[in-house]
């Protein structure tokens, strides 16, 4: 199967400097040692990327550093989707521009109850007004936090309309049977999974592979799943090392435990910081992580 | 009771012209109308202003508008609250720098589960960063759209840390007893109600007045009840048009058919638009609205 976007995908965490300001030199190194530990892709400034606290300079700025530091523009997939639409024009003419053709586009996500019908135009509309033919759109659907699902009937439409933008999506709702439907339906659309331990049933059911959260910790595992699929003496102790890291980083809020657990497997305990409404984890919960952290395979 | 806010506030409704941008005319002649109906205040730029589609630089330009329309400062309460912080910090500033000192603040709202601390931890950092006394914030607690309840003990810790600058709630919940137990709680804190037919009940237990978007129909009657809150001789049908009213408001999505009925109130179609991902009325909801709005009290 050929998809325009495939791999692992790190749904990287941005660490932050002690105003709270993203640390763009930790950023960067982060991001050029998820290459090194086999991420085929970046998708930065994301859910776990805190982006949704930021302002869209920062998000600005944290693009343009990673492509500072020689990370490819094929290599990014920036989140763009914010509430108003016209900032996520903004966001993704300024990838665009940069030469980031791949992005995560959130829906608008304040209004709730929102039909089909809303959601269509309101991505119509966004892609009318970016009005470039490079551009590549993955969908992202998180309906846990964003309260906006997108439905089968959206994502046909949405494809239908728009077949050279809307290449993928991001499915975030832990839901395998949800993510191969997709798949099954469309051909060639790259699906995502959200979830660590669902990338290889998926990539088994025409999947494109992940953006996932725990990649910011174990990027080998997957990528050694993602290369040797069908050889089970590889797959099943990455598959094992996956999940033992991956319920770990859920022990507490997931955003501040993947954080210090970046912070533990490097050495560097800025990395705990967040930016509120997250709280960093208390000193109680750092020891407790770090007490399961060092019996992790 | 003395509050450092009250009064009939109208969640103002953003006429948009046909590119589907802020009609800044428009918008200024329905504030002025509203104000000349009865509102104390124009609650600009809110939920069902719908400027959680609006960018930072449409909702300056809007309440600059409203400005130069020659609404005083202290008649218009801004919504100042987004997801990043920093433009949270950003729009209050530019508020504050218009002389306008009263802001209804959301929280951030894309994440969700998020405590206590991490609320209060965003809104101290967002008072601190603006750092100027005249602040005046009305909390917004509206649950059922932003996924982000405020809770009795983040209020109060709030009104203990910041009681110059957090003066007010704005509860869109619809749960009367949730206002009554916060007036009853805070004596001075002004909570407002969310729902126009809770006006009444609220300022009998306390409350400092409303913030709604039926007021965006029929602000005389509001205004009444609250001039001649014991007079039932003037409350009673006063109340029974606000039902009715918003009761003909829900028979669809809420926003698009406030506009819609503006727009049947003042002749002027233009009222229709909604901006995605709203959408707005077919032409059989449109003709039965107004089959029902002309038997309206």
């Amino acid at each position: 199967m050929s998809f325009a976007v495939s791999g692992v995908n790190c749904a990287a965490a941005t660490p932050l400097n002690a105003d709270l300001t993203p640390d763009l030199s930790l950023f960067t190194e982060h991001c050029l040692r998820l290459l090194a530990e086999g991420c085929h892709g970046i998708a930065l400034l994301g859910t776990t990327g805190e982006a949704n606290s930021f302002s869209t300079a920062e998000r600005r700025a944290t693009l343009e550093a990673a492509l500072k530091a020689g990370i490819a523009g094929d290599q990014l997939i920036p989140g763009t989707g914010v509430n108003a639409g016209p900032e996520t024009v903004e966001l993704t003419r300024h990838a665009l521009s940069n030469g980031v053709r791949n992005v995560v586009m959130l829906p608008p996500s304040y209004y709730k109850g929102i039909s089909d019908e809303g959601l269509f135009a309101s991505y119509a509309r966004i892609f009318e007004a970016i009005g470039d033919d490079r551009l590549q759109v993955v969908l992202y659907h998180i309906p846990q936090v964003s309260g906006v699902p997108l439905s089968h009937t959206l994502i046909s439409r949405l494809i239908a309309a728009f077949p050279s933008t809307v290449i993928g999506i991001k499915d975030s709702a832990g839901d395998l049977a949800n993510m191969q439907a997709i798949a099954a339906a469309h051909p060639g659309f790259a699906v995502f999974a959200g979830a660590d331990p669902l990338m290889l049933p998926l990539l088994k059911s025409g999947g494109a592979g992940c953006i996932t959260a725990t990649s910011n910790l174990i990027a080998d595992s997957l990528r050694t799943i993602y290369d040797h699929l069908d050889d089970a003496a590889l797959v099943e102790p990455a598959q094992a090392r996956i999940n033992a890291w991956r319920t770990l980083s859920n022990s507490y809020v997931q955003i501040p435990t993947i954080k210090a657990m970046v912070g533990l497997k490097t050495g560097n305990a800025a990395w705990s910081r967040v930016r509120p409404p997250m709280v960093p984890l208390d000193a109680g919960q750092l020891a407790d992580l770090q007490d399961k952290f060092v019996t992790l395979p």
